[in-house]
């Protein structure tokens, strides 16, 4: 072993970052306007007060900032599990027989499970300071609402949570995870918002959608005086929220002397690929370093891959703001065989710019070949990762293995999101054989993306 | 917040302790030595040696010896996931406005979600160094069977785990990590062993117990060339083994100047709660030291609160050697409504001697004060504990809340032995007001006690 690289390297609690980073400013081609569904204007403030808290919408629209100050709450907040470990994957390295250098950054050591609480603390904190009640939000398989509501337990705020009624049923656990931090957790579709009784009405048995219950949350929100609704990834805010994660690696790296060659993240809506990458991605931009950042994501939903940059609704129930990414089209939903998260159909705009730009490279990847990096990685290192993050780790051992063959020492960075604790169905399902691979033709593809949205921008 | 003190105390990777301390050396009353059921003789290496590994032996009836180097292979596995942090509990107190000062060694930062991990590692090694193919053991809940699967995993050893038939239906999540490490799961009683087999022809409907599934692991372990069985608490040698958490946590402590007041742990074998006070049990033995130290047990299974200390067998089906320690009868077992863990009948016979000596103190806590505990804890402190970890936390909290009232600044540290991710079921009973407090009448118990065997010792 390599002994001048500890294992794990933890920065000491005073060299957290205390600002983050917004990698817009540094962008030469801003990321395109989210349009008002109504009008498709651009959004303004005004327009965003009804639905989000009023720092988070300034955050939301501010393209020129560098820098934003993290609130001393949230500093104290970060202490219960930050900082989170870079962690040098010697025992992987090993069972690759690889000469390159691994190092990922660990976000799962915390009760939510993943990077979302990033984010969910600081939008509680907002929402808190403004003065509000409670919050609204959807959950689909439960990462996001777990984050959200340890969070506003901690700042004594009301968490409402719409959970996809299929997964409300499927995972209990999650639930009660959330019902232990105070969290009210409704299924969705439910009676008690309009739009839940009219679904209900017209389709009596839907087990529930993202689409849904986002619509749920918002109406929830917009109709109960001191409430507003919160989002977990694909927005600007949750990009900036997540740049803990990027400026602590750079930090820690930093410290040794480490200049990565390779950074990998796997993207869903990008929030994780998103705050990981974006000082590297400062630096690129700035013209101070060059690295190769690739994006990972699932054959099954692939939107940076096969998707199309145009603006699209960032919801299936078409009533939230229209935003210009890769999208596969609002309608779009991935396989119910799919078990690797990363399901949206679209993608934050920041990334879709960048990516646009063609300052980083992405991959699609099949689960059945993410489950068995999954599995390699979970034996020698220790942790069972989430499905989500298993994306990243398919790719990281691909390179490393490309680095066997040409003898070439690269550094390779990747985020490992979080645990895989309650995603052991899909884990059963690799080790019984019977997951599967499930990729979209082009005729699918096709017949999607022909019904986006007609904006003249 | 105490800035002087960081939130939490991670030693280097270089500080962590490379020898284990074995208490034993220290007491000037010897844990008396467990007997051959059949001859009720001491037992010997030539009795331990087809059932158990060599050098695990040897570490067994070593009274003498105060130290034992950690083989190198082991401290580099420890690199994955120790040092363990020492959480200083800033939020919690703050939520009690006590002036105590609260402390958390955290073992639960690894997938086996608990400190079963330390003892899995150690025993792995040794199995491997005989030149084993591999091990068998039973698991209940599953957090030993999980912890174990890592172990060999990572040394390449065949894993053979009966698992207790109603946790094997009844978690197919904790199987499935197990599975994902590669062991083999058997629900107990199994068609695999004559005893499983006597059993079902027996109780066909039967849902197992430990104490099968212990049966069914030994007679696999004896029956296969190249087997061993190994436990995962109780023996003198896991105790030695878990030492490493206590070991940490006082070298933490002496970084910063901090003398620990009141130590506590829960306890059900006595794995954790050994493991933990040991190296201050020694400085109390050597008189160098005076600490308060509190073994905290479910009022559901009140082994030293209620029981009797006096020669028992260690299984419930009467083939496992007999130990001389507080036990509540091999017969006994707690209410099928006790759902935090800690559901030995008996205890370590080191805990059991210090017990006797009146080198520490007992408490029996309900399970609805335990989860109680359980909950406030996690809404503060981020960490959704395992319910077995929560019978220290409700011992902290009563301890802190004593401090708050005289207004003593006492420094309490307790053993924060897990996660609860696999345990949500207790919580949501919790969470439901459904669930209850079991405690045995005094008659139950004395009916029990009435049929331990009669050792002339």
């Amino acid at each position: 072993m390599d002994t001048k690289i500890p294992y794990k390297i933890y920065l000491s609690e005073n060299e957290i970052p205390t600002q983050w980073y917004n990698v817009r400013a540094d962008m030469k081609n801003k990321p395109a306007p989210l349009l008002n569904p109504g009008t498709l204007q651009p959004l303004t403030l005004d327009d965003l007060a009804p639905i989000f808290c009023e720092e988070l919408n300034k955050q939301e629209l501010d393209n020129d900032t560098p820098y934003f100050d993290i609130p001393e709450e949230i500093q104290n907040f970060y202490k219960m599990y930050r900082p989170s470990p870079l962690v040098r994957a010697y025992f992987l390295e090993k069972a690759l027989g690889t000469p390159a250098k691994i190092y990922y950054k660990f976000e799962g050591n915390n009760t939510s499970g993943s990077h979302k609480l990033n984010s969910a603390i600081a939008q509680a904190y907002y929402a808190k300071k403004q003065g509000l009640k409670g919050v609204t939000t959807e959950t689909g398989a439960g990462q996001w609402g777990t984050a959200l509501s340890m969070a506003c337990s901690y700042f004594d705020l009301d968490c409402q949570v719409y959970m996809v009624k299929c997964s409300y049923e499927q995972k209990p656990f999650r639930r009660e995870v959330m019902r232990t931090y105070g969290a009210k957790i409704t299924p969705s579709p439910s009676q008690t918002t309009n739009v839940g009784r009219k679904i209900l009405s017209e389709h009596p048995d839907t087990t529930g959608s993202l689409g849904c219950a986002i619509s749920e949350a918002v109406e929830a929100a917009v109709t109960q005086e001191g409430y507003r609704y919160v989002l977990g990834s694909v927005l600007n805010q949750v990009l900036l929220h997540q740049t803990i994660i990027g400026l602590e690696t750079k930090k820690a790296l930093d410290k040794y002397n480490i200049k990565p060659d390779i950074i990998i993240g796997c993207a869903g809506g990008g929030s994780n690929l998103g705050g990981l990458v974006s000082p590297f991605m400062g630096e690129k931009l700035r013209g101070e370093a060059d690295y190769q950042i690739i994006a990972v994501e699932p054959a099954s939903c692939p939107s940076f891959t096969r998707g199309k940059f145009a603006y699209d609704f960032c919801d299936t129930g078409m009533i939230c703001p229209l935003a210009k990414m890769y999208t596969l089209g609002s309608q779009f939903i991935p396989s119910a065989n799919h078990a690797g998260g990363l399901r949206f159909h679209g993608m934050s705009t920041i990334l879709s710019q960048l990516y646009h730009d063609g300052l980083f490279e992405a991959r699609a990847v099949e689960q059945t070949q993410v489950f068995d990096a999954a599995v390699q990685f979970a034996r020698v290192e220790g942790i069972l990762p989430a499905p989500e993050s298993c994306h990243a780790i398919r790719v990281a051992i691909d390179e490393a293995l490309k680095c066997k063959e040409t003898g070439e020492e690269k550094t390779i960075v990747f985020g490992l999101t979080g645990t895989g604790y309650f995603d052991l169905y899909a884990y059963e399902q690799f080790n019984s054989g019977t997951m599967s691979d499930v990729i979209p033709t082009d005729e699918t593809i096709a017949t999607y993306l022909a019904k986006l949205p007609k904006v003249d921008k």
